[in-house]
């Protein structure tokens, strides 16, 4: 593979002060908008202004099948890959109407759908392969195809305008590989890291559980990132990887959305850790594993709503808040030109 | 006092189960969108139909004056209820930048602030006096006064378009008749209703606590809602009291703010319990006393950003969710539409 995209540290610890006595001197007591306030000096420091302006958000939802689905590790059937992208292009996907609603570009990219797309716009064509193969059977992808995937990752993020990229994904049986990413990277045992899905009953989590044990022991030993990502991965996480990798080299803003998306950002992380200082984390959501996984990623999220959908909707919902912490700093009057009297 | 204004109980489940059934053959998984579903079901029920639409928002901020507040209860002076006031018309405060943000109508009201404000668009004087009394002394208002703000709050509401309130407030010391209202509408002691407000110390909020143990001593034996109300609310409170029932009453949307509006949606519910139905709670806030508050009123608020701003911040903030929740029952594809496959 040729080389990662190279993501530097965004410490500056001159404009952190700048921002901090910015905020500290708009009209309301200290501290007392919360977590916005931490938005606002993250979003500054990403891009090293006391200004920070969010432009042409991009939302990019990456959809590719599991070889591992043919297992019983999703409630639906894979064929509800394909079905949902054309969902997504034809407008009524949640992540469709979210998008509309709050004015972010939506892109579809086809990194490894089991189906042929007819082309239109708004649709990549980026297919890696029909799918991942079966990880019980050996690893869900070889390493050509994953240095592939990362590649077409930066592609995709290179090929987009703005300053802010909205992570989402599509790929029946994806919690699956989210999950053993998650175990093995962090050692956590993967009854912790695996959950419902798109809704599986008690027995059906049990079985998953089984078959994702037998993959880990299939795949004992390997523990370098990228390896781990071929073994267990998928090629939607994989574009992801390179697309979090490339954004966070460009200082863009990487808004994350759920489970699947936290993955591509662990992988990214540890490759790069600067990474996670670009990422805005949207929400926590109810698969079982996020959690954890935020804790892994020392990330805070916005939200905790109980979405466990993904597609990218979870960060759609929270794309207003940052919106809102640029306009707190940009818009709000400071005590002195309000002519407020401040803390005795 | 005139007649409150009657709200209804709006149960029902025909309409419900209507919701339930189109939520659950959109393309998702069952119930995946968590909390915005219960959301859209709310909205649904309160406009009696499974299409709500939300229709020219507004943000009103009741604004007032405490004679309490000469006992050192906040961190700030009183100006700063006047000086607020003139930042929120003049735009530069965090619910002016916020309503602008979202498009919401912003409407200030004069419930009672001790200052003299030169008419102007947005600006509605309905002053009861110029702050209220000090409640160490007698009741903060009169019952003749506490109607009249009550009454001015319905003809408020009554004078707004749309069907969506918005309620925030402004009022140096007016944490701590909110949680006076708590304590004494709850039972539960005062330790735990009250807190650091707009940023108290730990000897400055103890002293706070010390003050209002007394005004409770004060007030011993008064536990009718309306004599509670009088004894230790606000004009901007009570003035809240009446358009929560006033917007109740006619079933328009009410989206609830931080502590403060919480306490004037906790005296309108012992009044006309089924006031609840109507409430959207934005957000849980720092303020410590808000989450009993919000146990007490069977509350499920949306965010939860450690905000303690008040002004409707909160609420501005949780805005786009709303909207978000009846653009998913609108434009979302069911599954038969979009021909994807559903569970097995």
């Amino acid at each position: 593979m040729n080389i990662l995209p190279q993501v530097t540290d965004l410490q500056d610890e001159p404009l952190a002060a700048r921002l901090q006595h910015h905020l500290d001197h708009k009209t309301k007591p200290l501290g007392s908008l919360g977590r916005l306030e931490a938005l606002a000096l993250q979003l500054g420091l990403i891009q090293s202004s006391t200004r920070p302006q969010l432009l042409h958000p991009q939302l990019v939802v990456f959809a590719a099948d599991h070889g591992l689905a043919a297992r019983g590790v999703s409630a639906y059937p894979s064929d509800v890959t394909w079905q949902m992208v054309e969902n997504f292009l034809s407008g009524g996907a949640a992540v469709s109407v979210l998008a509309r609603q709050h004015g972010l570009a939506l892109t579809v990219v086809d990194a490894g759908v089991r189906h042929h797309f007819t082309p239109r716009p708004g649709l990549l064509q980026r297919k890696i392969g029909p799918g991942t193969a079966d990880m019980l059977d050996g690893p869900a992808m070889s390493e050509a195809e994953c240095a592939s995937a990362i590649e077409t990752g930066c592609g995709v993020v290179r090929s987009l305008p703005g300053n802010v990229l909205i992570f989402g994904e599509m790929g029946i049986g994806n919690t699956s590989s989210a999950a053993l990413l998650l175990a093995r990277l962090s050692g956590e045992p993967i009854e912790r890291c695996a959950g419902r899905g798109t809704g599986l009953d008690d027995a059906a989590l049990q079985r998953k559980i089984g078959v994702l044990q037998a993959v880990l022991q299939r795949h004992e030993g390997v523990d370098a990132p990228l390896a781990v990502l071929a073994a267990m991965g998928g090629f939607e996480i994989a574009m992801m990887v390179g697309a979090v990798l490339q954004a966070a080299a460009e200082r863009r803003v990487i808004l994350v959305d759920g489970f699947i998306v936290s993955a591509a950002v662990l992988v990214a992380a540890r490759l790069q850790p600067h990474v996670l200082q670009r990422c805005v984390f949207a929400h926590q959501s109810d698969e079982a594993g996020h959690a954890l996984m935020l804790r892994q990623l020392g990330g805070q999220p916005l939200l905790q709503l109980s979405l466990r959908l993904g597609e990218g909707s979870g960060a759609a919902l929270a794309w207003p808040l940052l919106v809102s912490a640029c306009r707190i700093l940009a818009e709000m009057a400071s005590f002195e030109a309000a002519g407020v009297s401040q803390q005795a």
